[in-house]
């Protein structure tokens, strides 16, 4: 049938268009240096180029797609160029691509195995191989009393993993009669704000959120966690959680995960392990030393989102007892009942976090893995790392440039010696160029430079860009 | 660069890969009436064929591709078939999987305006048009104190319609020092299971949830809703929230929103209303009685990936205080401050969900409602519920099946004379045929079959089958 008729693309009229977007990606994936990385439009400025209202009538593709080219990428900061070194990785591959694109076409929803279940049965699979893949506790897969699933992004993640242990340490207390503000959990001072955001959403409250120092290295001190929990008990408190960090936003800073795991255990807490972003190194065996300690964790997530080139959304969560937090999320109406449910014998993986729908997201990670293979994957993790790591030593060996904290992986924190303004300046300038793309943290109250080596396509020609870039602006001031 | 020097996939291969992964679509979208709509797996016959190890490796796409054909396909229920009538649709369409692809591509992190200004410009611009084609309150447009924002699911959005009102209600207490128990939510009886989950996770408590008695119509009473306020108001509990529902998920009852706001008002209450699969109705001058009292609501949600052609996810949430639901939600860490946030001079939406992160969702939203056009969109919605008040003449006009409920709108609820085991078996045997797929429920106890039309090619020869399906089979008992 024609549009004409009912308004539908019809499948060759698909296809041709479809063409005609993948030929643009490809052009985008050929020029994407071209674009600045980061846009300099400001606000209002996409906006005011579209209509107030809908069309009435449909349009055409190409108009969209000039659209797309003319008026949204000049709004873009590209996260996919390999001159992206702002934040954390964001970073995607072909492979990813072609999963997403299979994914929206079958369009299944996977909240409930009967509703399709090859959506969670690749995906149970793809994420029992992510704890072999990582050299993760036996635990985490699902042949055991655990198990992994795919969520949104490490706040929802983190968020049920606070949910678990809620109701665990409340005996289901609060799903049922609310919260009663007594429930303490701890993290370090240096911990994503996701966290906090968690402990406000599930009623805990930032009050009860311990924000717990850090040494000289920016990792939690278990015996700073260790006072701070007695201090708690001796108040009547009850304190419940614990997330630990390997990898925090603002340094990568690394955790030690056993020294936590032994007042977790001393105190009957539950572990929850933010990786985030570090995760994918364990991917490596000479890496794997971030998560030492880790076979005591009672979850554990990682963003293959961030540095495993599988495009958002697409987030690692792994339970050690999968019926604490199928306890806390778990709800079945009639409208949902069906034979498999009743008879246990499958993972309903709606029950396994906040939304209820869920799309066929492990189609990608499948994809990527089987694509690179764990050979091709830590070659890129290992490639990251070194890159990283040799603009380190040309940050130390600078005689306008400091570093700031000494890290093993791919994030490198350093700031001009003149001090905050300085460094602040470059920033801008760098960024302002077009040619690169860096944020900041503050560390200590001062103002500091972050570069975050994990975009697909970075090569050692970025990184040495990216330093001259630094070093031709300090010149400058 | 070839795989074999980096392993990454070349642009050039991409493209070729991508064009196979294209026609393989097309070849999907000709012949999805050729596949079971139910698929038939047992547990564990995916996961079984699937090696137990991620490869060392890298593999083709072609052995992808293989795989999802031979592996795959099987354990697809297939939401995109024509003869889908089950639980809701989940409908997709050409231009909105064009949009997935672009959003892929470009791989963008939309968790600040900052990140990518595009991603939330025309985001923002999207959900006005939405406002103005649904006829919803210009309070829920971004150019007063409201605004819209795409959520994950439905189930996202009320709960954070939940926070905001709990924030509200407890001058930010609860964030602060976490819950205490003490605040009430309504609902109807009939309400979705997402608005339990989302008061189990706010910590709100399912024994502070009210669920309100409904009437021959499932719509939730409004007066047994007074009173029940006026009950907890007097045992000292303090009500804040009542979610009421247009559409509910079992019969698509449609509360009268306007009374339920007269209760809200009286008691100065926060009034959300869950429309997520009714909604795409008012974009039909005819149908927006659907919405009638809506100008009182504090926050609307619905869902363009159920019945509005655009795949999962994108729900549509609109408030209309943003500041209420910014001040619960929002945390500012250092690594996020920008110059635009802290000119107050953009929308952030980061602190409108639970997630930090966002992909570009408002590209495939953008481009479905430009490629149909407000004419397309009405000519489809009008035609499925057209065919579904065609299919509810001939159950009422049917000797051996009984409408149970009268709905305007496209979910037709009806039974076998002879009772459940008869509408059990039925339902059974049609859906084993592979030729069609229907859910059930029970109302009143009574186990009642539901007809969802929502597909995007569902045609009337699709409807008339399966009436022929149901007819033969209750002829066959």
């Amino acid at each position: 049938m024609t549009k004409k008729d009912n308004y539908h693309m019809d499948p060759e009229t698909f296809r041709t268009q479809a063409y005609a977007a993948i030929d643009w990606i490809v052009d985008y994936m050929k020029n994407i240096e071209d674009y600045p990385v980061l846009s300099s439009v400001k606000p209002g400025d996409i906006r005011k180029q579209l209509p107030d209202a809908a069309p009435e009538k449909g349009e055409e593709f190409e108009a969209m797609l000039k659209d797309v080219n003319d008026i949204v990428m000049p709004g873009i900061t590209h996260w996919q160029s390999p001159n992206f070194f702002a934040y954390f990785p964001g970073n995607s591959s072909g492979p990813a691509i072609l999963g997403e694109i299979l994914s929206a076409s079958l369009s299944v929803q996977g909240m409930l195995w009967a509703t399709s279940p090859a959506c969670t049965e690749v995906e149970t699979q793809v994420m029992d191989w992510l704890v072999g893949m990582l050299g993760l506790p036996k635990k985490f897969r699902s042949d055991t009393d655990g198990g992994g699933v795919i969520q949104h992004s490490a706040s929802d993640a983190t968020l049920c993993a606070l949910l678990a242990a809620r109701e665990k340490f409340s005996d289901g207390k609060v799903n049922k009669a609310g919260g009663r503000g007594n429930l303490v959990a701890y993290t370090s001072a240096q911990a994503h704000s996701s966290i906090e955001k968690g402990c406000m959403i599930a009623g805990i409250g930032t009050d009860n959120l311990r924000l717990i120092e850090v040494d000289d290295l920016f990792r939690m001190r278990p015996e700073v966690l260790d006072a701070q929990i007695q201090k708690d008990i001796e108040a009547g408190l009850t304190p419940f959680f614990v997330c630990t960090c390997v990898g925090t936003t603002s340094t990568l800073a690394l955790d030690q995960v056993a020294e936590m795991a032994k007042v977790t255990r001393k105190h009957g807490l539950w572990l929850h392990v933010d990786a985030a972003m570090a995760g994918p190194a364990a991917i490596c065996p000479e890496y794997r030393f971030i998560n030492e300690g880790v076979e005591d964790a009672d979850s554990y997530t990682f963003n293959p989102h961030k540095w495993l080139f599988t495009n958002f959304d697409c987030n690692a969560f792994f339970v050690a007892d999968r019926a604490a937090l199928i306890n806390a999320l778990s709800i079945l109406p009639e409208y949902l009942k069906n034979e498999a449910t009743n008879a246990g014998a499958v993972f309903d993986y709606r029950d396994w976090h906040i939304p209820l729908g869920r799309r066929f997201r492990a189609l990608k990670l499948w994809f990527v893995i089987r694509h690179y293979g764990i050979e091709g994957l830590q070659h890129h993790i290992r490639k990251h790392v070194s890159m990283a790591q040799q603009f380190k030593r040309w940050v130390q060996d600078s005689e306008v440039f400091e570093l700031v904290v000494d890290n093993p992986l791919n994030l490198i924190c350093f700031r001009h010696s003149n001090g905050d303004e300085a460094s602040e300046k470059i920033l801008q300038a760098v960024n302002d160029s077009g040619e690169a793309y860096l944020t900041h943290t503050k560390l200590d109250g001062r103002y500091t430079l972050r570069l975050a080596v994990g975009q697909t396509h970075t090569e050692m020609e970025h990184v040495e860009k990216v330093w001259r870039l630094l070093n031709d602006e300090a010149n400058r001031i």
